[in-house]
């Protein structure tokens, strides 16, 4: 059904896109911490950001960047320090940044956007910075895109990346992907951070509008633990550099577009989800039957966010009572004589009447979701966990095709949604609960 | 500064009221399961309830009731099963249930009022309840509000019983109150229940109001894990029998009673909060300088309720960066500038500068408020543990004194609310992650 087809390359498969990413001495780990995505020419550029009132520097930076401007050239990301909460002085440095690489790259400093992860309440490590930067630029690659999403990464245990091409009047486009974010936000390694790169030509107001509607079903829709950070951002540019004709209005092309970039957003949201802190499965929540997409979404969330949901899921308890507790305190209105639950075949309650149902079945598909992926015996949660070697990054990807589906409906409207979440275990309290300094 | 003084006797403390507590074989474990509260005299009823779309057949039943007429003789309270999620057999056997008490009691049905809690979708044991409905109105006695707080609880480690009193026109007033409710909701066993006696003369749409208010203060700001259940009831009972002045229009002594009902639901609410599932410690989030109370409360509820902060409390990290990353994204507007964080006597932030502090020293004020209530080394969390044994429940009752104060300021608006919430151990999931039948 899908209009477009896989491809390599991340980032630095859409044509005219290369990227960096490399260890400046950020991270105490002395993993890869400072990221470059670079556009050969001036690119559109949109972003969506967090709603908190507590924001970092950077994301205050980019607001007014691309407000003032609908273009960019550069995406600077470094890891290790959040930037937020660090008051004047860490807009100061910001500024300097984004003036640092300015000088590095020949540009204006008002075609770079930033973005930082880490902990709340620590300035970036200028120092480390100022030396990395000619590092960075001189690594810039058109291969350079998993090298960047490594350098992203905090808590992360692999990386998100993912590229779509389709065809927008017979010639090829590109959308390309990375993301952070260990399943939510992880404030002391805060964040979650996507970056977008795309080839087609399109309009700035058109590009902004497609973006909000593609994170609206995709990041807005994942929860780990409900906790929004201070410094998620999504940015995304589109460089023209496919030469397709320009889209700049509504259309079958707009579409096609639009459907492309859902599809790349909805890949990284689920990835993220799925490496949610200690989760062991993916689940997947669809809801019908609801007046509009808004509520059929905020229903959706509900359940995927509730934590005896989650908790039930780790212990494999086929528990619809809870599904049905979380769908009825989602602030929205519906009959419950509609209520209809089904977790994978198996459905437990239809016109808000209990069903009998194979309880043993039921928690052998709970089973089947995170069977092909324990967690290793080894595992040791650290804040610093960016090991990435062995099966565990490939199997975590590929079971982005095997979630726990919980299928809700609650009426016969014509509005539906999904949101994405994980399971709450043990591992979840033990990596937050960790004394760090 | 309280005008009033706490005395002995929970429900049974005001004057004209019995209770009762038995064992009526509903709950698997054989602990006390059936409660009933009654009034000498027909007294003025207020109800607050779940505002979730999946309700339980006694929460519409009540709701019904005190539409009809604002008064009530008794309340019973059946533990083990919840009737939601029944259907129309629910319905029924609610009835059912009131028409069989009635008849007992020598009383019209419709000043019955009904609560149950246990297991989602399973419907009350009614061969149970019809054989145990005589044993328990012969079982009212003066003094048998702990009998009923026991037999309404269900994963609670300890019963939460309280009783005030005050003067109106020289005369003695008193409130009582029982709760259970294992921090939140548990829809296994679900639902927070509370049931308030007052002997105070007073109208009905006053004492409604005053409830509603007090529920917001007190019941409406407590979070465990945000789930709201299907059976969630506070019912409060006046029936004037302290002989003193009807209360029927605002002023001081309407005020003095509201207050004392407030204080009341307060302390039942902190109670719950601090028998939250797996919980070591209570936390009580201040905020001050918010445009209203309305918004100060959501800013509280969203830090009380934040996985992160409360893994943080449990792991003993004093980390304000989660703290202020909740308050940002309350969805209550403020200037990061005007952020002010206190945790004890620590102060961290201070318009939106972090500040240097004692790390070790605020670890362990964290410590302490735990200190003295170690979970028990063989504790075995199971549906079913009631015990009320050896010192816990004394000790857990004794700890409300000692919350985890986290003190918030946002600004110089003179709204100011706070919330109450416990932290977030291995022991909540381990509970919730079981695997029932």
């Amino acid at each position: 059904m899908a209009d477009w087809q896989e491809i390599s390359g991340g980032i630095t498969a859409p044509r005219g896109y290369r990227a960096a990413g490399i260890t400046a001495g950020l991270k105490p780990s002395g993993l890869p911490d400072l990221a470059l995505i670079w556009s050969d020419v001036e690119a559109i550029a949109a972003g969506v950001f967090t709603t908190s009132q507590v924001k970092a520097a950077c994301v205050d930076y980019c607001r007014q960047r691309l407000q003032a401007k609908h273009s960019a050239r550069a995406i600077l990301c470094n890891a290790g320090q959040a930037n937020a909460a660090t008051g004047k002085q860490g807009v100061q440095d910001a500024e300097e940044s984004a003036e640092l690489l300015a000088r590095e790259l020949n540009i204006l400093p008002d075609s770079i956007l930033l973005a930082s992860t880490g902990v709340i309440g620590q300035r970036i490590k200028m120092d480390a910075l100022r030396n990395g930067i000619p590092k960075l630029v001189a690594a810039l690659s058109e291969t350079g895109s998993d090298a960047a999403a490594r350098a992203i990464i905090t808590t992360d245990l692999v990386t998100k990346s993912i590229a779509l091409e389709t065809t927008i009047g017979d010639r090829p486009v590109r959308i390309g992907g990375i993301a952070k974010g260990s399943g939510m936000i992880h404030p002391n390694m805060a964040t979650m951070l996507a970056f977008v790169t795309c080839d087609a030509a399109v309009s700035p107001g058109l590009w902004q509008q497609m973006l909000a509607r593609a994170a609206d079903r995709s990041f807005n829709s994942i929860t780990v633990d409900g906790d929004t950070s201070t410094n998620d951002s999504l940015i995304a540019l589109a460089n023209g550099q496919s030469r397709t004709p320009a889209i700049t209005e509504v259309g079958a092309e707009a579409e096609k577009l639009e459907a492309m970039l859902t599809a790349v957003c909805q890949h990284l949201a689920k990835a993220i989800a799925r490496d949610g802190e200690g989760a062991t499965c993916l689940i997947e929540v669809q809801v019908t039957g609801a007046h509009d997409e808004l509520s059929a979404r905020q229903i959706a969330k509900t359940i995927a966010g509730s934590s005896l949901v989650k908790s039930a899921i780790f212990g494999r308890d086929p528990n619809w009572g809870r599904i049905a507790a979380a769908a009825g305190r989602a602030g929205v209105p519906f009959e419950q004589e509609n209520l209809r639950i089904q977790l994978g075949d198996f459905l437990m309650i239809e016109n808000g009447q209990p069903l009998p149902f194979d309880r043993p079945a039921a928690s052998a598909y709970l089973k089947q979701a995170a069977v092909n992926y324990p967690l290793p015996k080894d595992f040791v949660a650290t804040n610093n966990s960016n090991d990435l070697s062995g099966d565990r990054g490939t199997i975590k990807a590929q079971r982005l095709d095997n979630p726990v589906i919980i299928a809700v409906s609650v009426g016969n409207g014509y509005g539906s949604g999904k949101a994405w979440g994980c399971d709450l275990s043990y591992d979840y309290v033990k990596i937050n609960a960790e004394y760090t300094t």
